[in-house]
């Protein structure tokens, strides 16, 4: 049983429900690898996704992990609920409430909407996303893949680069590390980091260079293109320079160290193709692992029966 | 049985009709509440949700609707079919009707539309919503609220607020409310008025605050904010100030009177947040029997089939 | 068994592979017209409509199929993927193929994308539309039509009329007739041609009325009215005049000849409303096959299972 009521940010969850999180995703990872990759556990149950910025992986991945487990998925994006936008957060999660829904996943721009959510619903709430707060089922991915390739959390170095201040993922992955007993280490120049990187509690780095040898994974942040104008670096080619994966730096780390990234990447940015492609770069094998880990989640959420239990 | 073969005005309906709808709503009601909201009945059948304006509540309403009767639903909204806005209305009908769909819930912003579709089709039509036209679905949920909290419906008094002119939900409501025995009463200033009250076949009062004692329900339209620019009022402050509810007026209205809106609310405008949130507001009821009604009104127009009965 | 591990152009399949699907269409027509039209065919198998291109009739009807096949349907749209459009192709082909897709059904605007995605897939892919490529399962239904309306395919002269430059269905339909021993006619003005009309593989004709008498099927392509600013023909009037199927043109083809469109027509332009509502019009009868030719395409590359035979 999980302890949590929602999963809006790690530490919702105790270490125990992460345990029980990564070892359930272990047996749905299985009934994907099948030809029939359906369970009956989630029939009859209404799960949202209320996508408010838009997005395709994410949603995708929840809707397939609803689909799988036979919940009635359905969609919200924000190109097509003008209604949304108009009325009050809170008004729409009272009328999602009241039309009986039993799990929402929530992707919104501002930090604190799934919480707010939660107050004025009667369901479950995932985080897909809050703005630059969390977006904890992309860490509890990670944390599968990392466990799954080198086969331990504790004691791992984590090197998370990029664009620290404005990254959800990079806020999850921080904490779910810290939860797990593995060492997050920041990398960034200091224009990418908080005004008080002490607070987020991972050792700081400002060159990749210098702790590349150290680390059991690189972790590549994307970097936000479509935010390109307001950019707190000089460019993309000073990035890519600076921290950008690339065969020569991939050379310099431990031989079974790994590479991810939370995708869509940036090829020639924050990691070049060759690096991407390679046998050490885990991208694909954590897009694997997420819909896995949210079928997880949902199933632990929602209680899932006795009759469609995932073993 | 249903004598309807569609549900776009309230005419098609008898008041047997309305009658089953409401009976047959009560349990799916039921169903709604039960940790597996699912029903076999319209397994095997294919709805279509026609949203050429867009919507969130309503088709998400009806989405989940057929979803937990088990229907095929799909989903064509205006902003992502480029097509449908260029062919005509006819051609998309015998589109659909041709590729076997058996139920097709359309809303657009012409009045008619919604008849022009049955003329072209084997399918059964329900309007979610035609111009300033009608939108009977809204009409029938409206019934179902009133019926379950003030315990019958003949001889209610139902002051309807707002700009009753423009108003599709307006419509509906007071030829249904006539049906049923009910006394309609719209109340709004000349302006939201049509240029012949008379014909709407409701009693006209031009101040809320005159009729407020005498009302069991007080049904509040929606302003459309988005149609500001032309509205035929001076601004929102005056409408808020003239028929706007709140705690004031609510205090003068009968102990056991009730107050409903059609969603999504302005706070503030033509409901305050203090009576919207108040146990006298069913606006959450009425989302939770809207799931219901059109279930039944799904379930009604389709026979469902033997092995899934309701009950 | 189909010998195609995919459907991406005409010549990805046999002849036997076009007479498996087409036989195996007519079980599944059978089908949609039943009460109940639901098959436990590909029960946990999950397919992508990527739609790049704005569509609705060719979605829905590969929408409906898979639903219909108790497929989990999965939407993409251009209008709700910011990030599809960021990424390249080949990502989001991975991205799809971790998550453990079992067939995508891609539009897309550039010609070769389908191939482009097989290569970077596990999953089968069916080509929805490539550009000015092909649009295989057009041409598939096309012949479906035409076997069962004209008792056999051989032998049937069938004329294509209109900008056989620029459309994928002319591309896949010459392709198709030509495998199954019709004869393809393309009746065009030399603007509306490819530069070399010989590799078209299509006896070529620029008068409608010269070829009229001697064709089986008069196949008029869709004018693309919304890219009309640059349209190789001087007006919609003067195409109408030239290439647009009306009762006069109509009364001097054979007795039993046929007209077909892959819709949605221009009524006025490439066709009269007269022409498309009579009789002789297969336009719906096209709609109609759709759904099962495509329900037939996804269960033959699936493979389906035992339990869920068409039969």
């Amino acid at each position: 049983m999980l302890s949590a009521r929602h999963i809006i940010e790690m530490s919702d969850l105790s270490t125990d429900d992460i345990s029980l999180i990564l070892d359930t995703a272990e047996s749905f990872k299985e009934v994907n690898e099948r030809r029939i990759k359906k369970l009956p556990t989630l029939r009859g149950r209404t799960v949202v996704n209320l996508f408010l910025e838009p997005s395709t992986r994410t949603r995708t991945s929840f809707e397939i992990a609803a689909k799988r487990l036979s919940a009635d998925a359905i969609n919200f994006s924000a190109s097509t609920s003008a209604t949304v936008k108009g009325e009050s957060l809170a008004d729409t999660a009272e009328t999602l409430s009241a039309m009986a829904c039993d799990l929402v996943i929530i992707r919104h721009k501002y930090a604190g909407s799934p919480r707010m959510l939660a107050r004025h619903m009667d369901a479950r709430i995932i985080n897909g996303g809050d703005g630059m707060h969390e977006h904890p089922t992309q860490a509890l991915l990670d944390l599968y893949v990392m466990r799954e390739k080198l086969g331990h959390l504790e004691g791992l170095a984590v090197g998370i680069v990029g664009d620290i201040a404005h990254s959800r993922v990079a806020g999850s992955l921080i904490r779910a590390l810290r939860m797990v007993g593995a060492t997050p280490i920041v990398i960034a120049s200091p224009t990418l980091l908080p005004s008080r990187p002490d607070v987020l509690g991972a050792e700081v780095a400002v060159s990749l260079d210098d702790v590349l040898p150290d680390l059991d994974v690189a972790y590549l942040l994307r970097v936000q293109m479509e935010r390109a104008e307001g950019m707190p670096f000089p460019g993309v080619r000073e990035y890519a320079t600076l921290f950008g994966m690339n065969e020569r730096r991939l050379a310099r780390m431990k031989h079974d160290a790994i590479v991810m990234h939370p995708g869509p990447m940036n090829r020639g940015v924050e990691i070049t193709s060759g690096v991407a492609d390679s046998l050490r770069s885990l991208v694909l094998d954590q897009v694997n692992a997420g819909v896995a880990v949210r079928m997880a989640a949902m199933y632990l959420l929602l209680g899932g029966d006795a009759s469609g239990s995932a073993a």
